[in-house]
């Protein structure tokens, strides 16, 4: 580190420089390099990690990732967030446009404002906020991904594959996405789900309804497959997590004629899951089922698997406990240590180090008019120089 | 009745005649002409009905049928047909043009050979005979459609409405379906199951799979529903009908995002069903267990039904057993009275008389190359002069 005397970063104006670059997924359109410019100038050592390739999802396109680091030293407290922003939607239906970083009336509009540009720079400044007043004892890094909102296959998942190859080790990350409910603090996400997709095929014997000793109709032999995979209680849940679900979410047939017993019947499910269950496990149970189903009809049955996320739970210690305290000291709110809601990129960087989401409200994200109070962001500016503060500097 | 000698019909030609109308529905193709011209010629007064308008099928073309009499004495014995045909199908695979009615090795090929001109024209033929032979003590009648392959809506259906309207008697009818299955006389058709089509429909709440809590998936409520429609046994059948039977022939969703809980499931059964239920009494039962699923689930069920044809048996008596009779001695083989097998026109005709069905072998009906033994339609001549005689002429 050079003596000469670090910058100290406006949340706001950060995030209204990272608002104007339009990286709706999977454009970057600048949102990186200003990021980069900004760490650089604090010391921190960074790499720009792209990847592209086939996703399968018909989205192929190069990503921007950015690793950057300051220090060597252990612990390493990393931050992890996206550049990329959903579309605008109507642009005719916003107040100002979307790419703007309009203020007004104390809020800062824009597409990204509270998912998450408006927490990365939150982050930044808390940084630049401790830097300027010690330095810290251990590293603190970014690992910024810009296709969160993609199909999210060349971003984190990939960047911490490696890192984890190059042995690069991170000791906590907090993500920034927006945690926070209807309060700044009012909760952080200690946990998330599994989500598995299964499609059901039974395979039976086309005929006329009138005949149906000449045919096979795999219609019954799916309901009652798909009645024992509803009545099916896959666990009760635990104090931090919610019982695993099992939703069907279609079936289909597609047969037009009134008097035709059809000769395929498909289903898809959805299970979303806590830790006490892997997509592994869940895989051999409904495999289990559909054979017995198989053997109790004669049709055959065939399943396809696509788990997209093992659940993960961080669970309650000192990194938990730090952050509470530090939400709780500059908010004056204890926030509840939940594992609701759907997958994050929290799901990939669990494979490094124990991880939590903790940022803005989120009421507005991924809406017309997405915005967040000047307050806030400066709010969350000190919750988050308090956690960095709490986990790298000795009192 | 003049004394004027009546001509002799020969069933092969007329049959022939009758082919060479191309016929396929709802093209009549002058096929009715020719058979009024023959009926004229034996005396029959004719009617033509002719009946169109919207079908509901997308098939709203001007249907003819024809109702023939000959004579007022009590009983009439009536026989009933149709002259229209399926399409031929590929014209390059058949061996012989399908309208050209070609006689090779003693076969007789073409559209409607089996189904049913050469039926009708056998009864025409054997009619002809008996009037050589005697005068019968009754009347004989024709009612001939030209659309029983077709939606059946401007046919049989209207004709029988029609005449029942104007207080017309018949007292016996033989529909001419190929009822044969492997050999000329063995099975004649007393009764056929009825029909019911249903569509369910369950009415959910979209969400996110995430949030099941804040939706409201209507695929597990209508899997229940069908399980338990596929577990009712309707009744068990009896000594003249097989078991009523409920097969489910489709279900469908059409979610294509596997994140999302669907608003709606459809499903649709067919019933097949013997004369111990009614179609308003299947519907009643269909209600019930729908409103009990409703109630189970908080999810509105809406039920459509269709029902196409009640079922009908012409119990055993001295109809059925004259018949059975007659074609014992014209084949040596006495006639299984059966009710297997789809719906026919008989659901109609049922409404006036005791109806039951006699024709030729089926085998290759509605096939490429249908086609007729010219042995065969002279022998059918010959059971049809027994039963008219056996009905008709006091010995
Ligand atoms: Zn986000
Ligand atoms: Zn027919």
């Amino acid at each position: 580190m050079t003596g000469a005397p670090l910058p100290l970063i406006d949340p706001v104006e950060l995030t209204r420089d990272l608002i104007r670059r339009p990286s709706v997924t999977p454009a970057d359109a600048g949102a990186m390099d200003t990021l980069q410019r900004v760490l650089t100038d604090l010391g921190f050592t960074c790499r720009r990690m792209a990847f592209e390739g086939p996703s399968g999802t018909g989205s192929d396109a190069r990503i921007e990732n950015l690793y950057a680091r300051r220090g060597t030293a252990s612990p390493n407290l990393c931050f992890a967030g996206h550049t990329d922003v959903v579309p605008t939607g109507n642009t005719e239906a916003w107040s100002s446009a979307p790419f703007e970083a309009e203020v007004r009336d104390g809020l800062l509009y824009g597409r990204g404002a509270v998912d998450m540009k408006g927490g990365i720079a939150a982050w930044v400044a808390a940084v630049s906020e401790v830097l300027a007043a010690a330095e810290p004892d251990g590293s603190l890094s970014f690992l910024i991904t810009g296709d969160e909102e993609g199909p999210a296959l060349h971003g984190t998942k990939r960047v911490v594959e490696a890192l984890m190859a190059e042995g690069e080790i991170i000791d906590a990350c907090v993500v920034g996405e927006p945690s926070s409910q209807h309060q700044l603090g009012d909760m952080i996400k200690i946990g998330r789900r599994g989500s598995l997709n299964t499609w059901i095929t039974v395979h039976g014997k086309q005929g006329h309804v009138a005949y149906p000793a000449r045919a096979a109709n795999p219609a019954p032999v799916l309901v009652r497959l798909l009645a024992a995979l509803d009545a099916w209680v896959i666990d009760e849940g635990y104090e931090a997590f919610q019982p695993s679900n099992l939703e069907i979410t279609t079936i289909d047939i597609g047969n037009g004629a009134t008097n035709v017993i059809p000769s395929e019947a498909r289903a898809r499910l959805n299970i979303r899951f806590n830790p006490a269950q892997s997509g592994d496990g869940l895989m051999a149970e409904l495999n289990r089922l559909a054979g017995q189903a198989q053997a109790d009809s004669g049709l055959q049955i065939t399943l396809e698997h696509l788990c997209s996320g093992e659940a993960f739970l961080t669970p309650h210690g000192p990194f938990v406990t730090a952050v509470q305290d530090a939400v709780e000291a500059g908010t004056g709110i204890r926030p509840e240590a939940s594992t609701t809601g759907g997958t994050s990129d929290a799901r990939f960087l669990r494979a490094m180090c124990p991880v939590l989401e903790l940022g803005l409200v989120g009421q507005t994200m991924h809406q017309i008019d997405e915005r967040v109070p000047v307050a806030e962001l400066q709010a969350l500016t000190g919750v988050y120089r308090r956690v960095i503060e709490s986990v790298l500097v000795r009192n």
